[in-house]
């Protein structure tokens, strides 16, 4: 039974969304001003990372904030910059009754003291950890945590697993739902990957085709230990992700070296699959040698959260379980 | 809208399903009487092909067939046998009032000849096309119609279409339940085929092990031009299949080689996919060269018809589009 206060919070959470890659290099919060069971405000993190979600919800708010809760997705910063206030002060002032956190902010500026901060004041301060907002963070929190970006490897391929032909023709194994889905995903996220041999082999654009999206496209990154041409940055190794300054979301789109090289370092955290029901046969793998050296290491490593139809295709989600 | 007489030959096909595969060679046929909205009796074929389905349940319902309805999923056979009365005569001195025939018999000793003799005796007599019962009577259908058995391609995979590591090493991709699972289907089997390559290497007993049902494991056939050990016959081409004596429905097995075979000879009419959640990585792929000349060709050939899960893995059942 999932409680009321968790529903607002993962309501919050799908407001974060929205916050989603624009906000970087902060993290996309949401926000929700909840008084007598109704919404009165909301908000999230503005692009460039300013204003911060609590700063919108409490402006649009105003005076309604009295004995009000505020639902938030990640604890109110606690340092002062330039760039605006604390949340956690902007809290303390508010005449709010009641806070719910559903994530604490890893960032040593914070760190509980944003939460301690608001109890001193003597408003009612909860962290209620919640995996809607730890699902909508996930790239912050890797970053914070491990210090590099979230990975999502994508893969498209036949029933039999083959991303192209022997040949290598590849246009088109999904069709136009699967691939309209691949662009709203890439322009969620920060970076985009490829390896050396598909940049030479496809010459992929890999922008966002969408109408009113096209803005969103995502830095292009590729790995190699080559010369980059113009528009591309360059990663020699998989690690090297860790200094991808800013990054939180990247997207990995292969080839079959490529997606094996993340695996093989377990630096994948998402597995997105798009598979179309027909049969290669005799085709082109999707990945590579991972090192896999029997198959009891192979289990456990892979849970699926999500599945969908996208036209005659099938998408299935695959998480890292850590 | 599904009509009442479709439901009642939906359940006289799941009736049906309890003849297969001890039927044969007879088809597996399912019967059910109702009066009055009641089921007052049923049947199925018995093991050997007789006594026939319409045969049991008129037995069953003794006197109380006067006025009644008969669903039966084929056409009521015409011809006399020394094993037993044709069923159309059974019919026209039954008492019945109707009969709803859910397929059309294409063996031409019946071939609407049951249907005119039971219209002929002044009781009322439809055909009554059911998707249920054709495809209760699938292979049966299949001989008929192409002289040759229905052919399941069972395949379990990774995630990454791999069927095994590069070294060979392939128990277990799937787990308990998936495989408990292929041991019911191959129980609903008439034979089991696997290639020569994997026979010499797997040394596979593929047969049923399932309490209960350890009697029901279907003949063992291999695709190979060698000599095959005791208790295996053989075939040297997929396009042999046509000579399996009495083989209503063919479960392939695989290796790689044979699953590229029958797909290429498009003799391949159910894929039944096992799915791991598991990436291999590298590993041997589930299906060789199958001719394809390019992606357009494969398109539109596969049509998924179930899905479910088994523990951690995932069964897909696609159907070939003819």
């Amino acid at each position: 039974m999932t409680s009321i206060d968790q529903r607002w919070l993962a309501a919050a959470a799908g407001l974060a969304a929205r916050a989603r890659p624009l906000s970087r290099p902060n993290p996309g919060v949401g926000a929700i001003i909840v008084r007598d069971g109704k919404v009165i405000a909301s908000g999230w993190t503005q692009a460039g990372g300013r204003p911060h979600a609590e700063a919108v919800a409490l402006a649009q708010a105003g005076e309604q904030t009295q004995g009000a809760t505020l639902y938030v997705t990640l604890e109110p910063c606690a340092h002062r910059s330039d760039r605006g206030p604390a949340c956690a002060d902007l809290v303390c002032s508010s005449g709010l009754a009641r806070v719910v956190v559903g994530c604490g902010d890893p960032d040593p500026r914070t760190a509980g003291q944003g939460i301690a901060r608001i109890a001193d004041a003597g408003i009612v301060c909860e962290l209620l950890p919640s995996p809607a907002c730890a699902e909508s963070l996930s790239g912050y929190l890797i970053r914070a945590r491990h210090g590099r970006p979230e990975v999502t490897l994508k893969l498209a391929t036949s029933l039999d697993g083959c991303i192209a032909l022997a040949g290598g023709e590849s246009q088109w194994i999904t069709g136009d739902q699967a691939r309209a889905h691949t662009h709203a995903m890439r322009a969620r996220t920060d970076a985009i990957l490829v390896g050396g041999g598909t940049l030479r082999a496809d010459e992929p654009r890999l922008d966002v085709r969408l109408l009113g999206l096209e803005s969103r496209s995502p830095d292009r990154w590729v790995l190699t230990r080559q010369t980059a041409p113009a528009g591309w940055q360059t990663i020699a190794s998989p690690e090297a992700i860790r200094d991808m300054a800013g990054v939180q979301y990247l997207f990995v789109e292969g080839g079959t070296l490529t997606a094996a090289a993340f695996l093989k370092a377990d630096l994948v955290d998402r597995l997105l699959l798009y598979r179309a029901p027909i049969v290669v046969g005799g085709g082109k793998a999707a990945i590579g040698d991972i090192g896999l050296a029997s198959l009891g290491q192979a289990h456990d490593r892979w849970h699926l959260q999500d599945r969908r139809t996208l036209g005659p295709d099938t998408l299935e989600l695959y998480v890292r379980q850590r």
